[in-house]
């Protein structure tokens, strides 16, 4: 058995600056994957993309303390480095920056960057501080890393649009791109919080993308939003073991539609919960289908 | 009599942007001095600090409004382009970048940045939304003149500080340097409301400086901080309509400091009222004089 790869990694923004310092010097450009982590599929192809746009793909890999709530799973959220490490070595990545949170939120540290617009409703209604949390340390890896291209996914489709908004507002030289979700065959999207599924809760996770197409389906057809939302929140109700949301949402600006057919495109995005797990999920819809 | 002297000026993002192009083309380094107008001597010193230490520079004139409360003075603060602009020319300034409201907040803009550490208290007890409205614009105008330095006053020193702190927890690529307060001869320092002051309450406003300075000799001559600053304000209370506070901070983090002689550098803050304006001032206050 061949030893396991393993992807050259920096643990300062010291060490890590260095590293762009020289990629700078010799004139390479620079794309950036900021992750929590636990790797899966749905990553490989976000680094994949930036290798793909980029000369050098730095991966930073920080389970960030500030985006989650005192009752949500920061103690257990999965971590594994190990695994992580030989992923992105497999997928040619260049440099792993691994911070500790002393690293990345050092003594006086004081700032905090908010974001409202895309940020308001949906994810913020369970989660209200989780925004500010993401925007902040986005901005600071933004700028120890300094890269000409960001990845994320769509996966996450609202924070994609708070990254989008605050890169906008604060003028930051960094281009931003979303890449498709990654799914299971039956629709699942790929998401480190999978793990927690016991076997019966992974079948009924599946659900979701099936019941968001479905709804997409129906008001690319023309059907009335308002309509189409309610059969969609009945179906997911009576499915999983709470739904906090089901929303359509102006695909760019993530503001509310109104309840008739679709005018632009939209987005409809979801959260529902199976056992003890959140789920989240988006699909895009367009008026463009219809006639 | 000589035309009146123009500095070269841009009203856009994107011209201004063209301009910075170039001049990083051509291998030129940038200052930056974010000023609100109205500008005087202490302006200028700023511009020529930032001369000094780079090749180009550039000062923008943009009154911010989320920097005003309700009540204070948006509608009437002085507004002074064309005097402004042949000081800016005189003193060799290379571009003046004077934007709208709605060039610096398109619709849409959504994004703040807020500090506590440095911004807690003083300045923060009478205008509590003020540090996220000085922060959130500086953020923006460097990243859209992305300045090497930037140049800002001490006598705002509360606001130095909060840039500072903003500036190394975003890790934005920029030098900032503090410029010393300038002074009328009477200790007064400059500022852009002083044009508010009647003549008498020009006379009551040069006793600031002089309870400041005096409060910071006694500080350095070991007395107990708390004993020292009961003096001054009891002092400060009998000339001025009102004491927003006057307080001893630590120099670097403006934490509070304790009630006995001075054991770090420290500085020396004050924000008082004379008739309807309010005035600001500090200096520093360091241990070492003793003994």
């Amino acid at each position: 058995m061949l030893p396991a790869l393993h992807c050259p990694a920096v643990h300062t923004a010291e060490s890590l600056a260095r590293e762009i310092s020289q990629w700078r010097a010799d004139g390479h450009t620079i794309g950036f994957v900021p992750t929590m982590g636990a790797l899966h599929e749905g990553h490989i192809a976000l680094v994949l993309k930036a290798m793909e746009v980029c000369d050098r793909v730095v991966v930073s890999i920080f389970v960030n303390p500030t985006q989650f709530a005192a009752h949500e799973d920061l103690g257990t959220y999965p971590r594994t480095l190990e695994a992580d490490s030989a992923l992105l070595a497999a997928a040619g990545c260049h440099l792993l920056y691994a911070p500790s949170v002393e690293e990345v939120y050092p003594d006086g540290f004081a700032t905090t960057v908010s974001v409202e617009g895309p940020a308001i409703g949906l994810e913020s209604d369970a989660r209200p501080h989780f925004f500010a949390g993401v925007a902040s340390v986005v901005a600071r890896l933004f700028g120890q890393v300094r890269p000409d291209i960001a990845v994320f996914g769509e996966k996450d489709y609202q924070q994609l649009m708070v990254v989008r908004r605050m890169v906008s507002d604060l003028a930051l030289p960094v281009t931003v791109l979303g890449v498709e979700t990654k799914r299971e065959a039956d629709g699942l999207a790929l998401s480190s919080r999978n793990v927690y599924l016991s076997p019966a809760e992974r079948m009924r996770a599946g659900r979701l993308n099936v019941i968001l197409r479905d709804l997409a389906h129906a008001l690319e057809d023309g059907e009335p939003a308002a309509r189409a939302l309610e059969h969609a929140r009945i179906l997911a109700a009576s499915v999983f073991d709470a739904v906090d949301y089901i929303e359509v949402r102006d695909a760019d600006r993530l503001e509310i539609v109104g309840e008739g057919p679709l005018a632009r495109p939209a987005r409809v995005l979801a959260a529902v919960r199976v056992g003890k797990t959140r789920l989240i999920d988006n699909v895009p819809a367009n008026p463009a289908r219809r006639g």
